[in-house]
């Protein structure tokens, strides 16, 4: 502890990268940030089985949940691209654009609330939204049920993923199957190597940007299993970013809590595979992380980063980049006589 | 032979399943249809690997090939819906409809020449359409290119897919890496299950309806390995379909050979999984397979069929419903500075 009066931890690191040193940042990081569960993390009311996780892919993936049988879940939350569709803010039902950049479904599971205003208490809630929004999937839970129960195949597979209840097709259970599901897309990454013990799963440029990250006080907001998906906090709080990359229209959870407190302030933003999900914030308008890293460090904590130290916390943000368990993609149940048929109509209330 | 010339093949089937006769009919059958290759076909001038399988894969389900974005091959060619879009006709780039139904990716590979008027020679040159149709993904070559060249991943899979060429990152050969993954797409039967010897591999009911198919004459047109995919006819070759089936204003294989004759000429549809693939026809009006089988039978063989002899045909149809080889979800590079940003803007020319 004498050291770290008299060093910073970048420099620290740069100098005695291994040893009691590395072991201090190691410490000082578990304090702070946690490793991703070997095993598929339990969910509240809704225990996770393997048909559940099938039956849940099964839906992530059906256009069919849609109105139009355009989208499915994976079409925003791509998992072949980070779990999001890299787009400013997703495009949906009759090429309407939704309000704000579609966040990743990777290890979202881990977040303390759903959706950038954490309106959602969890995957199963969240999940429930999309499928209804009319700039997104525009469907209904009836017509969407209507879909499910027209398929013999998908009520098989609800009756054996809630098993002994008397009406298993219905919204709630489609939800709670796409949380089961999603509650697998974890994506242990370097950065969890390297907490559990293995001193070469990252750089030293990318240990040097994890000390600028604790020690700049990123990691005041970005924290936990997630580096982040928990707590709220204002989006410019020491400087408001300009108006193209916060617009003066979206006031953030104030819509959840209608306390003014809460004008622009959003759920702190999950930050693995942060290097996969371009473009940033939630109005998607910044498409190079360095430039993110950057805007957050001036308008959360007042500091203008030079070129290095914003390299260093992007090298550390690539070590967030993990890998995905395999998925096989599905082969769904074929539409029948009774299955309502897509309409990509836009119906406007 | 004497037993067929007394009895119809549908009743000799009801009487006598098994045996010499069974044999007659698999003869029979084998002399029109053909099984499924047990390995990858070759295509022309494209040696198949597995690493242009891989990189295939990559761009078919790669939604940053279309210009908005949004859509990917795998969009309107669905591997978990029968590799088809199952609407009446494609919704693409700014929610505009595609002019004709989408037809299945799956086994693609057997029809002798690709598009419902079969404008392309193969599947390369397929999928050089879609990218570039102004409703579908709204792309051009050179973006795309440069989308690709973009990512270093994708230059390092092209690399190694055309191994030995000067500058293999170009549109020739991401179409034919999508070619070599389409080759993939094989879905064996029951049917061929039946064509390669096992008695028991289709009901009675589907023996008989495929006895129909042959006796009535649908195999005039609907044969080969692809049962179908071959060949053009004229739709309504006996009386035309209503206008609501078969529209006016597309005159099919006339536009590519501006021959009078092909007004309303077709590719025979193969039937590989056409039940997994409503809405029926060019222009998708059908979603009942059994009324497309009787619009069918009107139309090219003047024949009103039975409530009996439709559901054979279908139960014959059904068996063609394969298995698609297990395929897993590709995960995709990143994009970089350099990737050109989707836009969703509808140019109109």
């Amino acid at each position: 502890m004498k050291l770290k009066s008299s060093l910073t931890h970048a420099a620290m690191i740069a100098v005695l990268a291994t040893g009691a040193q590395a072991n201090d940042l190691r410490n000082e990081a578990l304090d702070i940030f946690e490793p991703l569960p070997s095993t598929v993390p339990a969910v509240n009311d809704n225990p996770i089985t393997v048909e559940k996780i099938e039956l849940g892919k099964a839906l992530f993936f059906d256009p069919r949940m849609s109105a139009s049988g355009v989208f499915s879940c994976n079409s925003c939350h791509n998992l072949a691209t980070g779990g999001d569709d890299n787009l400013e803010t997703s495009i949906g039902h009759g090429w309407q654009r939704g309000p704000r950049n579609s966040p990743t479904a990777l290890n979202s599971v881990f977040n303390e609330a759903q959706f950038w205003d954490g309106r959602a208490e969890d995957l199963a809630a969240q999940a429930k939204g999309p499928v209804q929004a009319g700039v997104e999937m525009a469907n209904t839970p009836v017509n969407l049920v209507q879909t499910l129960n027209s398929m013999s195949q998908y009520v098989e597979w609800f009756s054996e993923s809630f098993e002994g209840e008397e009406d298993p097709v219905n919204f709630d259970n489609f939800a709670k199957a796409i949380e089961a599901f999603e509650a697998t897309l974890v994506t242990p990454a370097p950065f969890d190597a390297w907490l559990n013990g293995d001193d070469n799963a990252m750089t030293q440029e990318q240990l040097a940007g994890l000390s600028q990250f604790m020690d700049m006080g990123c990691a005041a907001c970005h924290s936990g299993v997630n580096v982040g998906g928990s707590g709220y906090y204002p989006f410019g709080l020491i400087e408001k970013p300009g108006a193209d990359v916060l617009p003066v229209g979206d006031k953030g959870r104030f819509a959840v809590t209608e306390t003014v407190d809460d004008e622009y302030v959003f759920r702190a933003a999950p930050l693995r595979n942060v290097a996969l999900t371009a473009p940033y914030f939630h109005s998607g308008k910044v498409w190079d992380l360095k430039v993110a890293v950057q805007i957050m460090a001036e308008s959360q904590l007042g500091e203008e980063l030079g070129d290095n130290e914003a390299n260093q916390i992007v090298a550390f943000l690539e070590s967030l980049t993990g890998t995905l368990p395999e998925v096989t993609y599905p082969v769904l149940p074929a539409e029948t006589a009774t299955t309502p048929r897509p309409s990509g109509e836009i119906i406007t209330e």
